[in-house]
């Protein structure tokens, strides 16, 4: 028997949220080990000595192999362990369009939606930054929007998933990512129907571990929704 | 004879760089087209509607197999031709590490360093930017500053690549970023020996193929750097 995988991880991430959904699904044998990243538990001298120089979720360590950034886990699962393959089928142009939204995913939207966790790791930026809160959403939700309608536009094909008929690595990555501006308050549904009926797809053949992967998340964008 | 690969490019953008040193190195039959990204000749309806829906530079045409992105049609590359194995090998660990190193590149560094470049594409954020531009070149730096050296703390080793012995296609796209903020007049090698001796490697190893993707990029910097 192989040694389960041990999966560090705070469903809050993207990554992380897509990793679980990936594990649950796969049956991949593994060991479940949340860190609190709100709580800056990713950067206690453990977890970068045993788990992570980057100190980072998600992460893993497979039979003592450390490697940390979600898509790159994924990849690496796929190839080591037995995993469907609809996930990233080895037809090479198909998992070219995979990678090629990927790649447009790591230059687009995530520089944006992600916006207030890089703002994080770059504290004095913020200082320095002129702006009022309020100013600051405001920009955001510009650029969230503008992000949502190239997503909807360029790579949502109504009745298909990103790439081709069947659910891939494209679109739980795509998925988790698109629920992230809730954050501030912005339903990236609101006015794309193409997108919400894609999502609801991915929710579907998803379930339950979509559900689970979210329920903490939905609950901190309640909270912070609450607050404005 | 298969038929040459249509390689669609600016040398002042840092995959392109890579994509032109990877056929050369490889002797991949292509046929390079230039297109002058910064007259916005990737913008015009032809390209958008003959190259690529997503109007950017690299891309490439390969018997009529449309693809975009840097490091996916490097990835595509290896699959499809025939690739020495040291470029991006079959070991899945190694190939892991690989994959490790360009999310953190881009998550972390491209961010920064094309930071310019992502405001072209946004240019009411820059408008809305209350900072006058050489408060944005000053914390421009800062970041370039700090990505830099958690580049060379985390990521070098003295007398290797970044992965292993042997070059990837790691090392390429990593040097052709670490040059890039030459742009705003920031020597990246400055106080940071490692990193010089690592590029100095990379550079001697890609002879001449280097030299000829930068010798324009860096009468560009010439350029920029007496005008400031």
């Amino acid at each position: 028997m192989p040694r389960p995988v041990k999966f560090f991880y705070d469903l809050l991430s993207t990554h992380s949220r897509a990793l679980y959904m990936f594990f649950e699904a796969t049956k991949i044998p593994y060991d479940p080990i949340p860190v609190c990243a709100t709580k800056g538990e990713h950067l206690a001298d453990g977890y970068k000595e045993y788990v992570t120089r980057f100190q980072q979720v998600p992460s893993i360590i497979d039979d003592g192999f450390k490697l940390s950034s979600g898509v790159t886990i994924l990849k690496y699962l796929i190839r080591e362990k037995l995993i469907p393959e609809h996930w990233y089928p080895r037809d090479t142009k198909l998992r070219a369009q995979i990678d090629e939204y990927l790649e447009w995913q790591a230059d687009n939207s995530s520089k944006v939606f992600n916006t207030f966790v890089v703002q994080q790791k770059y504290p004095e930026e913020v200082r320095r930054d002129q702006r009022t809160v309020g100013e600051r959403v405001q920009e955001y939700r510009q650029l969230v929007d503008s992000n949502l309608n190239q997503l909807e536009r360029d790579w949502i094909v109504p009745g298909r998933f990103i790439v081709g008929d069947r659910i891939t690595i494209a679109d739980i990555l795509a998925a988790c990512e698109v629920e992230q501006p809730k954050i501030v308050g912005v339903d990236p549904f609101e006015g794309r129907p193409k997108l919400a009926a894609w999502l609801e797809k991915v929710r579907y053949t998803m379930t339950p571990y979509y559900q689970e992967a979210h329920q903490d998340f939905y609950k901190f964008t309640e909270k912070v929704a609450l607050k404005n």
